[in-house]
């Protein structure tokens, strides 16, 4: 394999790394020399940043244990290398986590100070804040991947290089399930308990200091928002990836050995997809760099608009250039591939909005059934997520076989003819559109991971008691702040639903390369068959099963944490006259127990049950390598389905709050605004615990199938 | 084809049939006979028997306008012999859901007259009126397969009848479908508009006369849970003995095209289920007839479950005679495969006992956390609902691969040896556990009947103001009901998810008829190919889409009606003394239109959409029939997960109110059950609109693509 840097880009790789160690750093020190207002701020700041960092220690040690355990059975069973690789993968993880934490808690005292002078600094405090975990995270997989790579391919060569490498991409999305589920069970288990005691019952406002889990709160954005996000962007850029040079080394196998191909750079098909990430990640700091507002009148929405536009557009500029560049020829066809790809991130963007932002109908229609109490709130809420599955499902859909037909097209422009090159290309087509959709995925994740930073802001002036002209402004940021985190999710759900496909296609090219077949003659996976058709409906089961689980450890913190605010709203005199101070801490460690506790055994389900599933099978003399790939495709199928349900019900009950808070059905403290805080409190964990989690499952059902493969033959 | 009456034991058919008549004309004049009690609860009864025969009149025209249009459509493309079917199997359809809500506004009010006198004579009135229901529907189902089967297959043969008569299921299912979810939509916005105002907002006592909403609660029971289920049972019946008798044509064609098998009596394998369900029927009968208590002390669910094993009992031992009789040497097999089936009835009986009733883990931990509000009580619930998918899973795919396994050993038993002998047999295997599972269907429809029976016998006795010891022996028999209702549904779910498979292998047989290829070479639905993976997920979303659409409709009708009822409640002077009559009749109004006007959209949806992306993928140039079959397949298996989590999670809510409403937790009257009444009127339309139209809606694909397979090829 002709691997050489300046020839495929590959220089680009280090290059756009270390851009983006310059803009990190840049933004770093203009957030950090930044003030941290008043030293009641600073008392605030300092208990989320104590909590938080509390929180995250232990869970890592969590994620430690399991993760040596792991690599300790992955080494004995498999490879050293896997075990390696999976290490090294988990550990970038979680400090993609870790960082985008890090930078999160230490923003938010800094934005709160800012927003005091003016909302366009608090809106570039917060978005840098944002900035650097993107950018770090985006640059953190790509020159991760990128490492180990040349590593592998030098020491092994590429065949086997890719084979290990998978254990870095499970690694990474076994660590990130961890972070966003336990994350995520942290983050609502003190929301739905500070909410629903504080404001529905005490009637006090939120983030009221004398709420006792408004600390608790305040933490959860952080440890479930800033820190699980980083570490799914993590993972979903490693995994695809790595699943799409999986694809590009089958391409590269068709090329190499069929003559009529002799003169196209075929190791350029492994290595497209690392370079197309690396000209993403500069796409994105060029995005991040012009958001910005004029005065306090101006759009945010649009300012941040602006910054994805110009990151989707430069990405295809930098489409047509690798394309041009690497793939020969028939870079036009890829050029298509990669356009369907970003066209499907704008079009989930318009999708996502219209479901959940009170400008629509189904807002609007929540809303309206709030007037007759939380039971039809509840009804109609549900009845529109589980509608809002359907413009996604289609836009994936499309653009997967629009992907796939073009991919095609380019094989046969290259004089390819048989099903099975065919195929491969077809495949090849859907990474690229994958690869493109996600070169911005630096960008997506510093408007995500600006949410919680605007929100931890807002938090600290409301318990600071500073004038209410500031609480407006990290108002403001805060509401864009939530619509960014609702796209997000739908892009993360997008892009885990397109590169599903290519991570089934990059676990049957290792069975193929283990069993010396053709891609083709194995990815079969026949639903005709009753023991394959089984382990599909247990591959769907499992969601379900998961996203049960995941809420449920909401459900059983939160009552916790209910029944501990209300005590203390009880036991302690002069709490709620604002004489004594609540503790603060009691919830957290509720918080923190509850989540680690529970975190354990639905993180745990989606290894063992492909596993022990593909054992069984093999044992029982079926076809364990197609019945553990029904399992994960049709996990992928429900698991979309549901994160679609669960994220965008979510996020439309949250909207629909808001809607009723700006005046309509009776505004604030009216009896449907009551309904709607119900229906937002049901919402919580469906969007920001389950749904998201269920991004991940998806791709470490993919990975843990991809890494185990040799188990099943 | 030997078809023979005696041979094949076909007499048993009509036998079984005049036998059911005959028991069907006893127990209708013992119900009729009874008194009708005092002026007063007849003016209810007449009430509520007017409304709903107003409303079936209604809901009957939509559904046969729609059927003509969709009969002609049949006939002109595809034969004149489907569309006559069709059109018998929806009038025969809609005659048993008519049965079924004729008997039961007949029988409530002599079940609450009886209850005067005793709760025996009670349950006797409310079982039989059931039974009668059962009795018909099922000897309707059967003796309308059997007459057009012999009919067609005298006129043109065995293959073009089957091909015919599948014209007969899709009628069935259309039929069911609409009346399943009018009659659910209709039954729950009436429910939830009732409950919420009168019991939530007034504090007036269920079934109270003043409530607006009370009669068209009351006319709710009858048209959806007797109309609604009566035809859902007779197209699942029509439905699976179809395709069991399509695959044992299959059988048909191997058994006597191969030399080795050529003693065997291969007509038989044809008509097996028919005869298997003729005996079951008798069975049926004999446990309908156990069915009794001795004194008011007597254990009514101890009762039920008599009737259940007897009849389970006897339909194992009608599985022994008719095997032994009609499927020669290999009759041990096929008992093994019926088995299997029987064991699944059981099992899932269980299994959704301990999910739903009060006495268990579930349940308990809903009610627990009803005290901290709606919020956590819905998080539970629907994190319970979510996780009550695992083991009905289990034990469906548990019980699929091994009686396909035993079929095939049956077919290797009879010195077959191909692939396809094997895979034939194995899916007829297949078939005979499902056909033993549905022979005690006409038992379980009595059980089921007899719930909204005893419901509204209870809500005349509350009207009538009659002493409170009559209301307490009806609300045993309600409270009886509502278990065997969730328990039905657990049956028809498991017996979908069984028959599911069998249903996709007529569909691929019918498809390997037409083109002349052997079943196992079609038989393939490869998820590999990107665009049969995207009909699937396009299969699983349709299954949500539908789910969004019955439940909105729920909620837009509830809306209507809870409005409604605070508007007479505050314009109507002296209604909360009970000086004034409500206006009963505008809220059936209400009810009738709404469930109208939303019924058609869900109702076309899984008839438009498969043909649609069939027709769509046949002019692409893709694999229409596969593609079509991945929809089905995976639609079959989202179905399957999104009922069991709707239907047991309703049935879990419910009984979390009923068990709070026993004393736990405050007991009624206090916040945790204000929660519960929540959380019960969300699960409402879970239970009783969608779940239960989803078990038609995974039928109804299989049908829609049974008759339309003609159109990919």
């Amino acid at each position: 394999m002709d691997v050489t840097l300046v020839d495929n880009l590959l220089f680009m790789i280090p290059l756009a790394g270390l851009v983006a160690l310059i803009f990190g750093l840049y933004f770093y020190r203009s957030i950090f020399s930044k003030d941290t207002g008043t030293d009641e701020m600073r008392a605030i700041s300092d208990a989320i940043s104590d909590g938080a960092m509390a929180y995250l220690s232990r869970q890592y040690k969590t994620i430690g244990i399991i993760a040596i355990v792991l690599a300790v059975i992955l080494g004995i069973f498999l490879e050293w290398q896997i075990a390696v690789a999976f290490l090294i993968g988990a550990a970038f993880s979680a400090l993609s986590g870790f960082i985008g934490m890090y930078v999160s808690v230490n923003s938010n005292i800094r934005t709160a100070s800012a927003a005091r002078r003016s909302l366009k600094e608090a809106l570039t405090t917060s978005f840098r804040g944002g900035a650097i975990s993107g950018v770090a995270v985006a640059g953190l997989s790509l020159l991760g991947v990128f490492a180990l790579i040349m590593l592998f391919e030098y020491v092994w060569g590429m065949e086997l290089g890719l084979k290990y490498i998978v254990g870095y991409a499970f690694g990474a999305s076994l660590a990130a399930l961890f972070a966003q589920l336990g994350g995520g069970i942290y983050t609502k288990a003190a929301d739905v308990g500070a909410d629903l005691v504080g404001k529905v019952e005490a009637g006090i406002p939120e983030d009221d200091p004398r709420n006792p889990a408004v600390i608790a709160d305040l933490v959860g954005d952080n440890v479930g928002d800033c820190a699980g996000r980083g570490a799914d962007i993590f993972e979903s850029t490693a995994a695809e990836i790595i699943g799409s040079m999986i694809i590009g080394f089958a391409a590269y196998g068709i090329l190499t050995s069929n003559p009529i191909t002799a003169g196209v750079n075929a190791t350029a098909y492994v290595l497209f997809p690392l370079v197309l990430m690396a000209f993403g990640l500069i796409a994105s700091l060029v995005g991040i760099s012009v958001v910005r507002i004029k005065d306090e009148d101006d759009s945010l929405n649009r300012a941040l608009n602006l910054g994805y536009f110009v990151t989707a557009g430069l990405s295809l500029v930098a489409l047509v250039i690798v394309a041009h560049e690497l793939l020969g020829e028939v870079w036009i066809h890829f050029i298509g591939c990669g356009l369907v790809g970003i066209l499907l991130g704008i079009a989930i963007v318009f999708i996502t909005q219209y479901y959940t932002s009170g400008e629509w109908r189904p807002v609007k229609e929540i809303a309206k059934a709030s007037e007759t109490g939380p039971a039809t709130n509840f009804i109609s809420g549900f009845a529109m997520g589980l509608e809002t599955t359907v413009l996604p499902v289609i836009a994936i859909g499309v653009t997967l076989i629009l992907s796939f037909i073009m991919g095609g097209m380019a094989g046969e422009a290259l004089g390819l003819s048989t099903d099975f090159e065919l195929f491969v290309f077809g495949l090849y087509g859907t990474a690229v559109a994958t690869i493109a959709m996600l070169a911005s995925a630096a960008f997506v994740l510093a408007e995500d991971t600006f949410g919680p930073i605007a929100d931890n802001a807002g938090g600290i002036v409301e318990m600071s008691d500073l004038p209410d002209e500031i609480r407006d402004r990290t108002d403001r940021l805060d509401s864009i702040g939530n619509t960014t985190k609702a796209l997000t999710k739908g892009y993360a759900m997008a892009s885990a639903g397109l590169a599903a496909f290519l991570l089934f296609a990059a676990y049957f090219q290792l069975v193929a390369q283990e069993t010396g077949a053709d891609l083709i003659d194995v990815f079969v996976v026949n639903l005709g068959d009753p023991v394959i058709f089984v382990a599909g409906m247990i591959g769907g089961m499992l969601v379900f099963i998961f996203a049960g689980l995941a809420i449920r450890a909401v459900g059983d913190a939160a009552f916790d944490m209910i029944n501990e605010v209300r005590r203390q709203f009880r036991e302690i005199p002069g709490i709620m006259e604002g004489e004594a101070k609540p503790r603060y801490d009691q919830c957290v460690d509720i918080a923190t127990k509850g989540a680690l506790r529970a975190m354990v055994l639905p993180a745990l389900l989606p290894i063992v049950v492909p596993v022990a599933l593909g054992l069984i099978y093999k044992a029982a003399g079926f076809d364990a390598p197609a019945a553990v790939g029904a399992l994960i495709m049709i996990g992928t199928i429900v698991g979309i389905l549901m994160a679609n349900l669960l994220n965008n019900g979510g996020g439309a009950w949250d909207n629909a709050k808001k809607y009723i808070e700006e005046g309509h059905h009776g505004g604030k403290g009216s009896p449907a605004h009551a309904a709607a805080v119900v229906g937002d409190t049901v919402g919580d964990p469906f969007k920001d615990t389950a749904g998201p989690s269920i991004h991940v499952l998806v791709k470490l059902l993919a990975t843990i199938a991809l890494v185990t493969v040799t188990f099943y033959i």
